[in-house]
């Protein structure tokens, strides 16, 4: 059986606009401070004045076009940094002795909101914003779970990410962190705007480790009597992606992984991830916060194998021209036609 | 008032090359030896042979291509290093036991000056260099002046340094080094071939800096007391830029800055500096020996933050693929129709 | 005389696939592990199972086109990196419970042999490579000779190699190691598949370096004495090329060098140099083996020498869009034709 080729080349389709997508940290953007982000290649300014709410605006000041984000925050303004032109939340440029500038054109502006420690951007018309709801990362402000935000830019079309998680036959990749774990597909949902797949696993080889004890709040030192005693289910909820590892006999998930990723380029073959990952507090609740920077640091290394993959996927897509994967497996074909349903294919942008 | 578009994209514009353009300090090439630059993507070798004055020629031995300046000087010869052909200031090609090479076609050779401590090359054609002057540059031996010689590598097309150096209503750009000054424009004269534009400048906050107080030869306590009392010319004189400040009560100006932006690559994206910047003894001369560090110091850091915004300037022209600038001031969009005119306009090239 | 241009541009013409190319050194694969090579542009992995002979495949998995050299070697097999799909010998994949995987197309094998300490594959279609010998380095097995292994990576096409070595009136490039040698063509041999070059050669000034007295075994205090007592045979057989000195008095060569250039990209403008240079063992023979670090560092700086001026030569290609060498030279003339003849030009590949 082999996969009926999709008309369009899935990593040339671009992600869909008319959703929130974050663009920074809160913590990054410090009050009367500016921020120059991307989406797509689109360059973004996030303005935090003195006092009130976060405002962005396009990224390029149209007198000499350099980014408004190298200047600095004067008041409730942006300030250019070469000739001093201000830029209103509204996008309306002001002279340095504050005349309104009929010369130059109004700056585009987006809506922008803040949630969770992360700064948000609708990237589609603005008057489609208020119709779309930003994302719910409820763990996160739950005091029984400690959430660990973490991202870094990853060189490939976010395909590939989204490819890498929902598929768990890929435990080969990371058996010298986690030693041998054979997976079971248990099955897979899926709709217009999602798909979800849940496994089990088995461990076949070698210890427990530390970190997934800690997860897990269980040690387990015979696997065979803890094999399939676990579900993971995973989510992409376009454009967004989600994990969950539930355990018998807790009823809420030891872990909650909420993740987006943001093409940063106009191609989107470079993506900045942003990830929010809770763990259930355990009885003794210290004992988590001792061992946090063991589990960053094995987070850390899972994350590293995945991306090192995913841009050696990328590089092999660039050198070959295209995609010449030959998938089988039907819950990353389900994937597959999900992010080409719902995002921009190159033919139809 | 939106400026008229003018026909070509001015970042397209290519230099004129009937004009002396500075490739080499002269101090960068000692007797016997050779020294390879650019002019507009063209290679070329300068030669200071141990006798007798400098000559230029394409930098690229016709029998394989290597450039010349990889070879060494031998009497009034350049020699190649891969195979030993040696060639004339007059661009015969020798033998290395001097025999005329007839099998290879001359070089090209420049008609090439030393002036003031520059090197100067003709990049027009060789008949028209006698009735084309050499820049006149007279501070420069005027023992009443000290000239500092500065220049680096920017990554712009030559047409935003012009800008940037005319349009004197960027000090926002330097108020972290200058502090607040508010520029008067006193008006503009042009020609053919040169626009001039003159401003005076009030201390709207801060203290003066030590190192304006060194070229005025004034300390100046309170600011407003001394607004307006300067007068600041700047000159294209195409294709070179020339800057001087004039104060009252002294006849000679305190400051005069001669520019030259020597396009390096055949696109013209990317210039070499060549600045010489004269300022006036003071009463006491060694004083301005003495501070000299203090002023290189603050001029070199004007720079660094010209450069930063014009190569910024470059790389948003670079993305959004042409020329959106919505320039309204008067004298920018003369300067842009004397670089056009004195240019070469990609169409007409 | 100028040389009648070429049909086609000799930097653009590829190496003939139908021959034995080294791609690795024996000693960079050790049991049970895998490497992934180049031949211009296409991906190999080279296997070395714990038993057995090496084997070569497309470095791709078909399944999500990673390099399998990524992976590790599981008994006779290769095991993909990412979801652990495994090749055997003959290309065919199998899941990780060692099941064969219809759904996934049989890898492409290449034919590879082991031979003098190098790694050979056949680029061509495997039924010729029994026709095909692989090329015989004789000295290499010989112990009157000590043999260094060198080689880097060189940015050039491989024909400025070829050109490199054989036209030795490049002594200039050479004589601040060397002192100045004066070369005297002795002739040329030519057939369809290799040209040969002889030459000899007077030291005009100078001393004669220390490594040169250790590789002919005899230290020349007056250089006029010697001269024209060598003589030194190149010779290109496709697509190999050889150096040997021979010199008064000693039957067999006092130097032998073999060596390789092996295109790594599409474009065939990098090439992987694999060099193997004997030197006849004197009288006493652990003189050579105390001089030897000596040795190593004296050709070691002659071939940085001749990388340095063939990279500027491909530079040149590159910015001038084509080959115009002004070739003169017999010898290279004729070496050029063999290229051309030899490999594979762009209009008919």
């Amino acid at each position: 059986m082999r996969m009926p080729r999709l008309p369009h080349d899935i990593r040339r389709v671009r992600s869909n606009p008319d959703f929130w997508y974050p663009v920074a940290w809160s913590r990054e953007l410090r009050r009367g401070r500016a921020i120059g982000v991307r989406y797509a290649g689109q360059p973004i300014v996030v303005v935090r004045p003195e006092a009130g709410a976060i405002f962005a605006l396009d990224d390029v000041c149209p007198h000499r076009q350099v980014p408004l984000s190298k200047g600095d925050v004067c008041g409730d303004f942006v300030r250019c940094a070469y000739h001093g032109l201000k830029y209103s939340r509204r996008g309306q440029c002001f002279s340095s002795d504050m005349k309104i500038e009929d010369d130059l054109p109004r700056l585009r502006k987006w809506a922008c909101q803040e949630k969770d420690g992360l700064i948000f951007v609708f990237m589609g018309p603005m008057e489609k914003s208020d119709s779309v709801p930003l994302p719910d990362i409820p763990r996160v402000r739950d005091p029984h779970y400690r959430t660990r935000r973490f991202g870094k830019i990853v060189k490939c079309h976010y395909s590939f990410m989204h490819e890498n998680l929902m598929d768990m036959n890929h435990q080969v990749l990371h058996s010298r962190l986690v030693g041998s774990m054979k997976p079971r597909f248990l099955g897979m949902e899926r709709g217009h705007d999602f798909v979800e797949a849940r496994y089990t696993f088995a461990r076949m080889a070698g210890k427990q480790p530390l970190s997934e004890a800690l997860i897990y709040g269980q040690r387990r030192k015979e696997g065979r009597n803890f094999a399939y005693r676990d579900v993971m289910t995973i989510r992409t909820q376009y454009p967004y992606q989600a994990l969950r590892i539930e355990t018998q006999g807790v009823e809420e998930p030891v872990m909650d992984l909420w993740i987006a990723y943001v093409p940063q380029d106009r191609e989107e073959q470079t993506n900045r991830v942003f990830g929010l990952l809770s763990i259930r507090r355990l009885k003794v609740p210290f004992i988590l916060d001792l061992a946090w920077p063991l589990l960053v640091a094995f987070t850390e290394r899972v994350f590293a194998e995945d991306r090192e993959i995913v841009e050696l996927e990328q590089r092999a897509w660039q050198e070959q021209g295209g995609d010449r994967n030959q998938e089988v497996f039907p819950v990353i074909m389900a994937l597959r036609q999900l992010l080409v349903q719902n995002g921009i294919s190159a033919q139809t942008a």
